[in-house]
C-alpha cells in the first residue's frame, strides 16, 4: 500500500499537516482554487517560497510561433499558451522587521485543509521570526462558484506572547518572475512578461490594473478592494504601478490582539472590449462581492456544494484512501468545468501550465462522462464550445482536403496547435470522441433542444469528417486508413479498431439525429443520400481481427509487429518516450495507453464476452501506461472481465495519481481526466455502468477491499442511488418518474420510493493477467 | 519537343547566346565549375546582377540549431547547412566612369560557353557604356581537377573603338550578402554573414583571407594572385580589410589595345589545423599554381578530361538534346564527386545551397552507379567518406536501439541532419543503398583490397542494423515494420519491397564477404552464428504481394489505400507535397518516385518478366515524379518490359532536368542524382545493363528515335565499347583481357581486337500503361 506522507486520510477533505518544500509545486496543484473560469493555485498568500506562482483565467493565453526543422504543408504556425495572468493571492506580512517567511525562523504549526464541502481553503500557521517574534497567520480562500469572476480570502494575524508591530501588503502582481521549465516536452513552455501595462489606478482601498497580451491581443482586468478589521491605531495606504497594486495596512498588535483582512478580487478578460469596458465589468463584480461579503460568498460557497454532492457523492467503505480521491477528484473535477461557460476544460483544468493549458480529447472522453451524471450542465456548457468552434474545425478539414469539421489535437481557442501530425492532427478520433459526448448528454439528459440547437451540427460535421476520411475497398469494407488511435505508442496506423468503433458509431449517431430533426437537417444540407451513405459507411466498417491469436488487432497488423523487449527495459526507462525514439515505438507491439480496452468499454456491444476477456489479457501484458489516461480504463475492463482486485487497483491508481503524484508531474498542474477516471474506475468499473442507446446497464460487484459502494448519479431528471455490496445491489429513485435500468443485462423498472435489491455476480475465479515486468499498477509494486 | 530557348543544342558544351536575366540562377547552375572539393557558381565575374553568389568548399558548413514544435527522443538537435565562403571570382570593371554592369549600357553580344571537353568556361561580351564606350571583355575560369586547391581565370578586357581608361578590380569577399530564401521548405536556408575574420594580408598582386565559421569551428582561407599584362602606363594596388582583399590594375587603353589578367585563387579549410597552417597551405597551393601558370592549368584540365571521356564517352545518334545532355550530365557528375576525396558528393553537388548542401541516399543509388563504371577511383573516394563516417552512424544507431550503423538520411559531416523523421531516419534504405554501392563497386573493379580494407566493414555494419531492425514473426517470415521507403509520399509501412530486398541483398552480400575475409571478419566479432543469421533472415524476407491484383504491394497493404483522387487534382497543385498534407499523401495511392520501379531495376533477379510488366503498369498510373529521382529509374524498366518509346520520353526528361529547369528550381543546384539519371535511363534503359553478382548483362534495344547508343565502360580493369543501332548491338574490348557478359541473358565472351555483333530484341507490341493525368513524361505534355 502506497502512502502518502504529505496529506491525511480523511473522507471529506485534504488536509497538510507540514509544510514540505520539496513538494510545494504539487501541493500548489491539489490545494488549488477554480471554479472553471478562474483559478489561483494553492500558492503561499506570501507569494513565496513557491514551487510555480499560477493564476489563471480560461480562454487567456498568447500566441506564439510553433517552429519546425522541417515544415510541411497544413502545419500549424502558431501555438497557444496558457499564461500567468495578475495574481490577486498576494498578501505579505511583515513581523516587526521580519518578512513572515517560512523559509526563515521557525515554523512551530502549519496546516492547510481543502474542505471538499466548504469549498474553502483553510491555512493556519503559528510562526516565530528569527527575532523571535511569534504569529499566528490565518488565511481562508475561495474562488467562488456562485459569482464567477470573483475570487476573496480572509486573512487574519494574531500577535502570539508579546505585542509587535504588522505590515500587511495586499498586492496585485502582473509578470511575476516564474521558474525556467525544464526539458521535458510535456511542460509548458513558459512564456516570459507577458503582459502588456494599459491602465492601473488605486482607489480608497482598492486599486484595478489592466493589461493586454502583445500576439493574442487579449485585454485583461484584475481589480481589488479590502475590508480591515484591526486596531484603531492601523494605518492604510495604496499604491499602483503597471505591474503591480499595493494596498498597505500597518497595527500594532497587543499580544493576542488580531488584524483581519478581507481581500476581494475581480477578474475580467475580453477579445474584443474596450479597456474601459473591461475595467467597469470587473469593478462592478467587485462591487457586487463586497456588497455580497465574505460571510455570503462562503455561505453560498457551502450551498452550491451541498446541492452538488447531494447529487454526486460517491461512498466507498473499505478503501479510505479511495473514499477521500474520488471526493478529491469529484471536486476537482467540478472545479474544472463548473463555471467554463464558453471555454473549454483543460487537460490541467486552471491548476497548473501543463501541456500549455491545452483542451484535448480527454475532455469529451474522460471529464463529460463524469460531469453528464454529476452536473449536466457543465457538461452541456463544454460541448457549446466545441459547437462555438466548428467554424475553425470546418476550415481545418477543408485546409486537410476533408468534409465537415476536423477538430484540434489540443488547443486553447479552438484552433489545431499540435506541432507533431502524427500524434496530433491524425488522431481524427477526437471528432468521434465529441459525438460520443453528444449522445451521452442527449440520452442521459434527454435534453433534445440541445440536440437539436447543439447537438446535431456536432454529429453531422463529424459524420462529414469519417465519411470522407475513409473510403470502401475493393471487398466493400469500409477503411480508416493512416489514423492515430488513443495510444500514442501507435501512430498513422491502418483501422484502428478504437477509431472505426467510434466513428461508426458517430456515423449511425448523426443519421440517427438527423431523420429525428429533418427541418434542421435540411439546413446543413443533409440529403436521405448522405445518410444512407453514413449509415452504409458504419454497416461496413472495417474491424480488424486477428483469427490465429483470437484477438482483436488494435489497428491493422499491429499484432503482426514485434513484441517490445520489456525485459531489458529498465524502470528508469518509463515514460518510454523519453528514452526511445517514436520509430522504434510505433513499430513493436508496446501501448502507451487503453485503446483497443477503451473500443471494449465505450463500445461494448462490439465484443462478445470471450474476446472481451482474450482481448484484455492480451493489450494487458502490452500496456505500460505511460499515461494517466489508461489505469481507469483498465479498472472498467478488469472488473468487466472479472478480475476485481486487479480493477481495484488500477483504481486506486487513478484515484492516487495526483495525491501521490504517480507520474511526477502533479507540479504542472492536476490531470483531470485521471481524476475523472477515479469515478469511471468506481461506476462503469465495479458498478459496471454501460450505456446502451437511453438504457443505462449495470453490473455491479466488488472487490474484496470495498465493503460497500454507494454511487448518486443524475439521469434524465431523475436522482438515481445505487449502493453495492457484498450481497447485491439496491437501486433507489431519489426524484423523479420510473426509470428502466439493466441489471447484469436484464431490464428492472426502478420506482420511487421502493429500492430494488438484487444479487451480484462472483468474481472471475482465473487467474489475472500479467502486465509487462515492472508496469503492475502502482499498489502492486511495492 | 521542348525547346530550350536559352542554351543551343551542340554535341560537346553548352552555350548560351544571350544573357536572360529571369533564368540568372538557373544559368549559375548549369554553368558552375567545380572538383567535387571546390564550387563555384557561374557568376558573372563583375558579380552583379546574379540569382545567388555561390562559392563553396566541400565540408564547410555552419551548425544551426533544429527547432521543433514537439521535441522528442533521439531527434537531432544540431542541423548543418552550407555555407556561401569567401568569393574569388569577382572581377569587376570600370570603364571610364561606367561601371560594367549589363543592366546598364547596351549589350552588344553576350555568349558563355561550357566546354565538356576543356573543362572551361568562356564568356565573350561587347558592351557599350551608357556613356558610349566600348568594351570587349572575355574571361575563361577553370576550377582545377588537377590541382584541386586551385581555381583560376583569365580575363580581357579590349578598347574597341576609341581609347579608354579601365579600372580592373579583381576581389575576395567574404560575407557576401545573399538574397532571401523563399517558403519552399526544399530551398535551403541562408545562412547571413557565417565567416568570423581571422586574419587579412595583402601582398605584391594578391591577397589571403583567413575566416573561421561560429559554431562548427571551422577554419578556411582564400588566397589570389595575379599575372597582368598591360600597357606599360597600367598601375597596380593592394587593398585588404577583414572581409574583402582587393587588387586593383588601371590602364589607359588605346583602341583595339587589350589588358590581360590572369587570377589564381587558392582555397583551403580545416576543422582542426592553426590559422597560420592553413594559411600556409592556400599560399603554397597558389604558389604552385603561379607556377604551373594559365596554360599548363587549361593543359591538365583538358588532359585529365580527354581521359575521361576516351573511358566513359556515351554517343547518341538521333537525339541530339539527349547527345548533349548525356555528355553535360557526365561533365557535372565528374565535377561533383573527381576531388571529393573524403568528403561527401551532395544532392546538388557544389553547384547550389539546395537541400542545404545535404548529402543523401542518392549519392550511393544514382551517382555511384555512374562514376563506378566510368571513373570508379571517385566511387571509392565517396564510399571511404561513409566509412569515415561510420562512428557517427554506429552511434545513431545505438541512440536508436539497433545495432550496428544508421546512416543519417541527410548530412555534411556524417552526422543525422534529418528534421522529420518519418521521412528521414525511418528510411533506413540508406544502409543498403550503400551496401549495394560496395558490392557493385567491388564487382565493377574486382578491387578486392578496397572490399576487405572499406567494404567489409560497411557491408557488416549495415548488415548488423537489418538483423536489429527487423524480426521472424510467427509464420518465420523476417518482417522489417514501421520504416519508409524511396517513395516520400508514404512513410513509416510495414515491409516495403524496396527496403526489403535491399536489406536482403546487403544480408547476403555481407555473409558472403564475411567469409571471403575471415580473419579481419573475426577483428569485427563475426561468428558462424552471426553470418548464419544474416543468411536466415536473408531467405525469410517477406515481400509483399497482392494475389488479387497480381502485383507487388509497394510496402503491405499499399494496394488496399485508397486511390489517390487525380481527376480532382489541379496541375498547379502538383508537387503535392505544398498542397496536401503528409498525412493524407501517406495514406492513399499516390507514388512521389520510383520505389517498387526502383527495387525491379536494382533486384531484378526478385522478380518474373510477367510482374515486371504488371507492377510497372499499376505503379507507372500511381507515380506523380514529383521528385527528380524517379524519372530515369522509370526509363530503365519501360524499357525492359518493351516500352521503348516511353523509355525515350522518360530518359529525355531526365536528361533536360536542368536543361529545361524542368522542376523550377534549378536555381538552387543541379539535381545531380538526376544529371546521373540520364547515363542510368541511356545505359542501364536502352542498353538494359543489369548486374547479377560479378557478370554484367545487357539487353539493348533502341527507341525509333535514336538511331544510335555507343556506350563506355569501364570494368574490372578493361574497357568495354557497346555500340547499338536498330540492326544488332556490338561489343568491342577496348583494353584488357576477356570479360563474359551477358546478351539477352545468354552468356558471351568478348575477346579484345574481336567485336562480337548479336542481334537485339523487338520492342513490345503492347499499348505503354498510362500516367497520372498531366502526370505524363515532360515530351509528352506540350
Amino acid at each position: 500500500m502506497i502512502q502518502h506522507p504529505s496529506y491525511t486520510v480523511e473522507p471529506w477533505r485534504l488536509r497538510e499537516t507540514e509544510l514540505n518544500f520539496d513538494i510545494l509545486g504539487q501541493s500548489e496543484s491539489v490545494f488549488a482554487l477554480s471554479n472553471g473560469h478562474i483559478g489561483w493555485r494553492g500558492n503561499l498568500d506570501e507569494g513565496e517560497p513557491h514551487g510555480l506562482p499560477g493564476s489563471y483565467l480560461n480562454g487567456v493565453h498568447e500566441t506564439r510561433p510553433l517552429p519546425y526543422a522541417e515544415a510541411g504543408y497544413g502545419y500549424p504556425e502558431a501555438g497557444q499558451t496558457v499564461i500567468n495572468v495578475t495574481n490577486g493571492k498576494v498578501i505579505r506580512l511583515l513581523v516587526d522587521d521580519a518578512p513572515f517567511d517560512l523559509r526563515n525562523g521557525h515554523v512551530r504549526d502549519h496546516e492547510r485543509i481543502l474542505d471538499f464541502r466548504t469549498g474553502l481553503l483553510e491555512r493556519r500557521v503559528e510562526w516565530e521570526s528569527p527575532g523571535g517574534r511569534v504569529v499566528r497567520v490565518r488565511s481562508t480562500r475561495l474562488v467562488s462558484l456562485v459569482q464567477r469572476s470573483v475570487a476573496a480570502i480572509c486573512y487574519e494575524v494574531e500577535a502570539v506572547g508579546a505585542d509587535l508591530r504588522v505590515v500587511v501588503q495586499s498586492e496585485l502582481v502582473a509578470n511575476e518572475a516564474l521558474p525556467q521549465a525544464d526539458d521535458d516536452p510535456r511542460v509548458s513552455a513558459v512564456l516570459e512578461a507577458p503582459l502588456r501595462s494599459e491602465e492601473h489606478s488605486g482607489r480608497a482601498a482598492g486599486a484595478v490594473l489592466v493589461h493586454c497580451t502583445a500576439v493574442s491581443g487579449l485585454r485583461l482586468a484584475a481589480a481589488m478592494d479590502h475590508q480591515v478589521d484591526a486596531p484603531p491605531s492601523a494605518q492604510e495606504t495604496v499604491e499602483c504601478f503597471e505591474d503591480l497594486a499595493r494596498y498597505t495596512v500597518t497595527a500594532e498588535l497587543k499580544a493576542g490582539e488580531r488584524l483581519r483582512l478581507v481581500k476581494y478580487v475581480a477578474y475580467g478578460w475580453s477579445h474584443a472590449r474596450s479597456e474601459p469596458a473591461v475595467r467597469a465589468q470587473v469593478e462592478a463584480a467587485l462591487t457586487a462581492a463586497a456588497q455580497t461579503g465574505w460571510d455570503g460568498l462562503a455561505g453560498g460557497q457551502r450551498a452550491y456544494l451541498d446541492d452538488f454532492w447531494e447529487r454526486a457523492d460517491v461512498e466507498v467503505e473499505g478503501d479510505a484512501e479511495v473514499q477521500q480521491a474520488v471526493r478529491f477528484a469529484l471536486f476537482h473535477v467540478l472545479q474544472a468545468g463548473a463555471r467554463a461557460e464558453g471555454r473549454a476544460i483543460p487537460a490541467k483544468g486552471l491548476t497548473g501550465t501543463g501541456y500549455d493549458g491545452h483542451a484535448f480529447w480527454d475532455s469529451e472522453t474522460f471529464v463529460l462522462p463524469v460531469l453528464t451524471y454529476t452536473a449536466p450542465e457543465a457538461a452541456a456548457h463544454a460541448l457549446r464550445w466545441r459547437r462555438d468552434t466548428l467554424p475553425m474545425a470546418q476550415d481545418r478539414a477543408r485546409q486537410l482536403g476533408l468534409e465537415g469539421a476536423a477538430f484540434p489535437w489540443r488547443t486553447i481557442t479552438g484552433a489545431e496547435c499540435s506541432g507533431y501530425w502524427p500524434a496530433g492532427t491524425a488522431a481524427f478520433h477526437v471528432g468521434a470522441d465529441i459525438a460520443d459526448a453528444v449522445t451521452r448528454y442527449v440520452n442521459a439528459t434527454g435534453d433534445l433542444d440541445f440536440e437539436k440547437g447543439v447537438g446535431l451540427e456536432l454529429l453531422v460535421q463529424t459524420a462529414r469528417l469519417w465519411r470522407s476520411l475513409g473510403h470502401h475497398d475493393a471487398q466493400g469494407r469500409f477503411r480508416v486508413d493512416g489514423v492515430t488511435g488513443p495510444d500514442e505508442y501507435s501512430a498513422v496506423a491502418d483501422n484502428n479498431v478504437y477509431t472505426n468503433l467510434m466513428a461508426q458509431h458517430n456515423l449511425r449517431s448523426a443519421a440517427a439525429v438527423a431523420e429525428r430533426h429533418a427541418d434542421e437537417s435540411r439546413a446543413y444540407g443533409i440529403t436521405e443520400e448522405e445518410t444512407a451513405s453514413w449509415r452504409d459507411a458504419a454497416e461496413a466498417m472495417f474491424i480488424p481481427y486477428d483469427e490465429a491469436l483470437g484477438v482483436h488487432s488494435q489497428s491493422e497488423s499491429f499484432t503482426t509487429h514485434q513484441a517490445w523487449d520489456f525485459a531489458n527495459t529498465s524502470p528508469e526507462q518509463y515514460p518510454l518516450l523519453l528514452h526511445f525514439p517514436y520509430f522504434d515505438l510505433y513499430r513493436k507491439q508496446v501501448v502507451k495507453q487503453a485503446d483497443l480496452v477503451l473500443a471494449m468499454h465505450l463500445r461494448p456491444d462490439a465484443f462478445t464476452d470471450e474476446q472481451k476477456a482474450r482481448n484484455f489479457a492480451y493489450y494487458e501484458a502490452l500496456t505500460v501506461r505511460d499515461s494517466s489516461l489508461s489505469a481507469c480504463t483498465q479498472a472498467v475492463l478488469a472488473a468487466e472481465v472479472g478480475h476485481l482486485e486487479l480493477a481495484h487497483d488500477y483504481l486506486a491508481e487513478a484515484a492516487l495519481m495526483d495525491l501521490d503524484n504517480l507520474e511526477h508531474n502533479t507540479r504542472d498542474g492536476l490531470h483531470t481526466a485521471s481524476l475523472a477516471g477515479t469515478w469511471v474506475a468506481l461506476v462503469a468499473g465495479l458498478g459496471g455502468m454501460r450505456e446502451h442507446d437511453d438504457t443505462l446497464g449495470f453490473t455491479p460487484r466488488l472487490p474484496a477491499g470495498i465493503t460497500r459502494l454507494c454511487v448518486n448519479l443524475s439521469v434524465r431528471a431523475r436522482r438515481l442511488r445505487i449502493e453495492i455490496t457484498a450481497d447485491g445491489a439496491a437501486y433507489r429513485l431519489l426524484e423523479g418518474d420510473s426509470l428502466r435500468i439493466l441489471h447484469n443485462g436484464r431490464p428492472v423498472d426502478v420506482t420511487s420510493g421502493k429500492p430494488v435489491v438484487l444479487p451480484v455476480l462472483k468474481a472471475s475465479s482465473d487467474a489475472p493477467p500479467g502486465q509487462p515486468p515492472g508496469r503492475e499498477p502502482a499498489r502492486r509494486r511495492t
